[in-house]
């Protein structure tokens, strides 16, 4: 223990939300810090864009590191915190140059390990030096911890997460205040709670990162966006997610990572999940993720996704654990032993299915619909038609019992070509976790 | 790197459910584990009652020993797994045996850990070996190391669990089913998912012997049963769950260990949780734990709470963590910083609280109730009235504001002095995490 005592030298990079939070908790708490990572986190270097700005936390003691990279060189730096983001540029210049020179490097940075995390790996690994994200998945939720030591004993099957505070936000409001996609993202943005170009989180991107991690550490492949299939909630209507809940769903949008026999599937998706299974209850920006593994069964985790106090929480706790020396492999398995994930198509995707049609009031009409689905031979679960559709004609909604997606779409492609079908089918997964 | 081919190996004490559990996943999952761990899982000895009875594991390579303590002192054993259970006997000689000698200890016994914790974690860290107990408390739930490292970069506010998967069950199927506690009790006994002596579960001891655990965790104080108070569920009704439900809220037994200003309290209690809180969602035999923080907030944590496969994943965690040389205090803190926790008077629990009376069903009744509630300063949140009761007179349900629980013993105490209550009142605590 008595070299312990030495403390750990810290240095952060990037100066935003999560950055002010990590200074905060490392003020706030630096003897608990200490008693439970056996030796002190002392923060002694910043690296920000603007030096001048007020952000409420002292950093007059600190050095300051105009260029990020050069936290890495420092001699009293051990520890480097990259919280500038993106997937390329100083982050990963910071990375390499930290992990090169054996010092362990943690960060919040979930684009840069989902496009770069095996090379950050191996090169932590041949170095000795430790690379953590948690921070990177879920805010607050230990997720990454559980994944690669607290379920280490099991063999993942899946992995379903909310991971997306904004999507999670916009379709709770929707539900709750009957709004239109565009209205509920045009307020969110107008709060804060929305990018000024959202694109990054409602187009599903910022959960394919984060599903990319979840996969990679779940079933020991190196992590992939190649191989992801992202869609985002743009699409959602108001009447789908009425409809869901007389079906007894909520749509969420889920990031889905699945062992196959063919490989592991992982894919974005906006879908409809039981209102009695957990992930429905998750409403506004928390973030839950459920993982079904073989011995264990189902466990599920749910707290904040993001913001100050959670996804520094997250920082600190793998600062802790640097301290404490813990070790392991980053993704659970050696970088060099984590297998190439082989690409499922989308179409071998097997489950259940939503779809909404908008057709003319008229008899016969249910039998051209129910013509088209026998005929790829997906079996109808539920059947609703009721009353009249906005801009003419009537909605007829259905779910579908298993089938695969290349069946659902040639089924859709048969609904498209029907002279009673009046616009484009909607379509929505149906997850039962 | 190379040290760690070395296999680790392991005696395994104590082979009901649970050591066959781990037998299985250390023969299913061996290189899976192997690759997680750096070092193979290599269980080389057991000791269990009857060497004859046929567990459906093979066991013919292991080397057997009568007496569980003496694989602790075998050279070919690197890690004792300790299965037997009871806070003393066997299993407490066994791990002081294990711990000096330098050798790492994992078990599920959460009595053991409950009662000895301090004293075998001080054992533990002075002769640097590892003392892990994943398994003691919510089965696969990883909510150990989710307290111990996932969340250190925060001080611990709160933390609520359903940690006993028979008493959940039970008042599960009270609600469903509309019937008694003894009826289903009974019932729990004949399938076997209570046991034949019950008390342990339904009694509570069995939380309380979890939460002083997660208390320990949660707050760097020592294990402590002394200090627990602690209420089953025995007293359950029917018409108890019914009222909840009416006033929006599910009974659930709750292990609490809460940050008071005068220091910890911990308990264990049935309580009315809001039907939209997780813990309300949480049905049968699955534990969940909610855990309130300063930065991180809410998190919240969910899965099987026993069983065979579920109890054996959390076992074969730690070993994997033993593999990987993650250390680290066994309660958070070094066991020499653990302060003694400072006993809080069940009477200073502050909180709201639900009280159901039968009262003579004639003028003037509400009147002297109201009036003694009044006197005791405590105010009405909710009342209700409807309906016969079963023994004659009518039923008076109300929930309290926020309140201390000297006052509403006072209380209860006047409205058994009163003429028109016809029975005892009943009480229960209202938590809303």
């Amino acid at each position: 223990m008595k070299e312990k005592d030495k403390p750990i030298k810290i240095g952060v990079a990037g100066l935003g939300t999560v950055g002010v939070g990590v200074v905060k908790i490392l003020a706030a708490h630096g003897d608990l810090l200490a008693a439970r990572g056996g030796a002190r986190l002392e923060l002694v270097a910043v690296s920000a864009r603007d030096r001048n700005r007020d952000r409420g936390v002292d950093l007059s003691a600190l050095a300051w590191c105009d260029n990020p990279v050069d936290l890495a060189a420092r001699d009293d730096v051990d520890v480097v915190v990259e919280l500038i983001g993106g997937s390329d540029g100083p982050a990963l210049a910071l990375a390499r140059e930290t992990l090169k020179r054996g010092k362990s490097f943690v960060t919040a940075n979930k684009a840069l390990i989902a496009h770069h995390g095996k090379e950050l790996a191996t090169l932590a690994e041949e170095k000795g030096a430790s690379l953590r994200f948690e921070a990177a998945v879920a805010g607050g939720i230990p997720i990454i911890k559980s994944l690669r030591e607290g379920l280490a004993a099991n063999a993942i099957t899946g992995v379903h997460g909310i991971l997306n505070g904004t999507c999670n936000y916009i379709l709770t409001r929707m539900e709750r205040e009957g709004l239109p996609f565009g209205e509920v993202l045009a307020d969110a943005q107008r709060i804060g709670y929305a990018e000024a170009d959202p694109s990054f989180d409602i187009d599903g991107i910022d959960t394919a990162h984060k599903t990319a991690i979840l996969a990679s550490l779940a079933f020991g492949t190196e992590p992939d966006m190649g191989n992801l299939a992202i869609e985002g909630i743009r699409t959602i209507a108001p009447v789908d997610i009425d409809y869901a809940a007389e079906l007894g769903f909520r749509i969420k949008l889920l990031g889905v990572a699945r062992q196959m026999e063919a490989g592991v599937e992982t894919r974005v998706y906006p879908a409809l999940v039981p209102l009695a299974a957990p992930l429905a209850q998750v409403m506004g920006g928390t973030n839950a993720v459920v993982v079904h593994a073989d011995f264990v069964g189902r466990t599920v985790y749910e707290g904040a996704g993001a913001g100050e106090g959670p996804t520094a929480s997250a920082v600190v706790a793998d600062l802790v654990d640097v301290a404490r020396g813990c070790g392991g492999p980053t993704f659970g398995i050696p970088a060099g032993s984590l297998k190439t994930a082989k690409a499922i198509p989308a179409d071998a995707h097997e489950g259940t299915y939503y779809i909404r049609l908008r057709v003319e009031d008229r008899p016969g009409v249910m039998a051209d619909i129910t013509a088209a689905l026998g005929r790829e031979g997906v079996s109808i679960q539920s059947l609703l038609q009721r009353g009249q559709a906005a801009g003419g004609g009537v909605y007829v909604v259905l779910t579908t019992h298993k089938t695969n997606e290349a069946a659902i779409k040639a089924t859709l492609k048969r609904f498209t070509g029907l002279d009673c079908v009046l616009e484009s089918p909607t379509m929505l997964r149906i997850e039962e976790v």
